[in-house]
């Protein structure tokens, strides 16, 4: 993620891929040894990271030091919509079809690259409108004007680095014992895979969200936040799929279990919700906080069978 | 679709009832055939065609001529209202119920005419609020003034008639042979019956509801595509129960199957999320078309098992 | 539900104590006699019938007398979003987990105790909010001023004692013998746990937010019955889990028939779809009612099978 010194909010869509470089260090190093269910558990994840706990913390953080925050609602809406068309497309293969799924077959890895390529295209289209067509709807709101001071960019990029590298030598253990891991812990591969991996992945981008929520300009944090799970959806998901064709052993569909979908729908749900208002108090942060808090101990108490 | 001279919209709710002729020819046929599954297919269909496809594409066209358009949300908040009960009616039995359905029960049926009897009564009601005591609501947007030149009805009326011709001879070949049809053209039953009827029979609404998009009038184009939508769920669907007591071989009931279910729900959502605003631009009406596409491409490619 | 005679919306979280005092004699006596899914029909039937026929028939009353009525969203959207959450505490256990679940099993109560207390503490959160940090967001809206004569206090305090006693006397019939209840009325044990007992558990409530509405006070119904049905949802549910360790044979947990997490899913998206207006006029509540009877109709004719 990379602060706009000029102050504008540039939609949140291009906010985010520094940040996300740390869930393709993993991704990346887990497709090409084969461990699909990590990768798809890492990419539901940070979706449901992003919206549920880095949007809450925000809140609740900006919320803690002032008493109403507004925010371009624009933007909101704009990212909110389209994690809600993956949500769809992730939902969709199993919801429609009667046919039990079976990974790995011909039918199942068309349907995969048909819907990434959709992905993709919304993506783009969504850039083209956010940059190009109508850049003014999403002009960061009054409060937060350039005359603020120059975000430290250096700070930010360090943070950035270091954190990259440090997640880029975990990941190796992660990929390759991530069994090894959970037992060492005492914690599930899902709890792992779906909350572990997405705070330490996101944790640089969490850092620059929350000062800037502190410091009132909360289109930032939200630009970060949606933007950055929007940007996992609708990008680097569907590139994880094209990208098993050629470093992974076979290809990688888009089928998630059931669970993930369902917390990602509920997460797209509550954060268009949420959003709609245009403006946070302290408590908006404490309601998607306990949210995340449901899905984290529902994971961690009573996990998914291993596949 | 009758367009109403005076450039008013009269609720959305009683425009649709000559564009929907095509949708009572192809089912009523099909009833007396007792090809109930088609009928169903038609229904549920026609409602995501018109809720996905007809509004997308009128938000996309209209966007690609005018930045931003704006239209009376009132029309769209009824008609999701509406929809949003068919699509709870829909899912109702087989999501409380834990008992197996058996269709052609007679719980079932009497389940059936009972949802049938409630879904006609709001509709019926929505007709004396939109039409009678809060009629100034649903007046149209200020831009969209009677000023304008009338719209020429003695075209569409001859578009419809000559599209309605046509689909009752065309629907002869689909009733009696949609399994033939669906080979000829390497589709799939389902794929036929959700997206190639629903788009041949909207055709006429469809060309009434796009010129009116490009002419900025887009109270009309959401009237019409809603209207519509909640039309074929609140009444067409209901009346194709009833009728199937005198012309049909045995009863049919208002058992979806659940693929069906999913689909009419998650467009009604994302229509009521997106007409929330009452505004509109060209990438409103391109998520809606993705999300089309990934239903189309869904059925297509793996389409449900033959009941 | 104690009136508020300074004309004030306190928030609506604590409007409902006394209230839901008949809830909490029916539940206890049916806790204590082990009887755990008739608890948990009416905890779900008290949230649906509280969101769906309270509200419903308040909009639609007072609809009838007055043309279009306001009321303070802010209240109606924190209620909303706390049911929301009860909603997904609720559904998250089965959605997410693969394994099946067995009530009773130590994990099931871990995870239930759990997702009480994350619910405890958003209503206690929700409390200090709406009560204190935040309060003059939840003042009623223009037209309710204290200039209105004060509430008659004896009067309701009257009817709501007599009521609950009523409700307690009859309660030992119900908690006794509902299969008997059910046969002597011709009703399955679902529909009386989930609609009956609601309905005449809610009554004292109800003519409260009826008379509301009908005096053009829509702040107080909005605020009774969504406050009703997030205070059961996130207090009285809670609460019994923890009693049910101290008067039950066994610990209950939070697990819920999937038709009941539905419906509490479905009332709760209405509530938040419909509310987030803040304006009302009588199909408002024909449409929350329709559903209501969506529900009642399909539990009558087709009950969940017993467990």
């Amino acid at each position: 993620m990379l602060p706009n010194p000029s102050g504008d909010n540039v939609g949140g869509l291009l906010n985010a891929p520094l940040g996300n470089l740390t869930e393709l260090v993993i991704a990346g190093a887990a497709l090409s040894a084969g461990e699909y269910a990590l990768v798809k558990g890492s990419i539901a994840g940070a979706i449901v990271t992003n919206t549920l706990f880095m949007l809450g913390s925000s809140f609740f953080l900006g919320g803690l030091k002032h008493h109403i925050q507004e925010y371009n609602r624009a933007t909101a809406r704009l990212d909110s919509a389209l994690l809600f068309l993956a949500a769809i497309a992730l939902v969709s293969p199993s919801a429609i079809a009667k046919a039990d799924l079976v990974p790995g077959a011909v039918l199942s890895q068309k349907l995969s690259i048909s819907l990434a390529v959709l992905l993709v295209a919304g993506y783009g289209l969504g850039l083209l409108f956010s940059l190009k067509t109508h850049r003014e709807i999403f002009a960061g709101a009054e409060h937060a004007k350039a005359s603020e001071p120059a975000w430290p960019i250096g700070l930010a990029l360090f943070t950035l680095a270091a954190v990259t590298v440090l997640v880029a030598l975990v990941s190796e253990i992660f990929v390759e014992s991530v069994q090894k891991a959970a037992e060492t812990f005492g914690m599930s591969e899902a709890f792992v895979g779906f909350i572990v991996v997405a705070l330490v992945g996101g944790a640089a981008e969490m850092a620059v969200a929350f000062s800037a929520a502190r410091k009132n300009r909360l289109d930032l944090s939200v630009g970060i936040a949606l933007g950055s799970a929007s940007q996992i959806a609708l990008f680097v998901g569907p590139a994880l799929v094209f990208l098993s064709y050629v470093i992974g052993p076979m290809p990688m569909d888009l089928q998630f279990w059931p669970g993930a979908v369902v917390m990602v729908f509920v997460a797209t749900l509550i954060a268009a919700f949420i959003t709609s208002s245009g403006r946070s108090a302290w408590f908006v942060g404490v309601l998607l906080l306990l949210v995340y808090a449901v899905f984290a101990i529902t994971l961690y108490l009573w996990p998914p069978q291993p596949q």
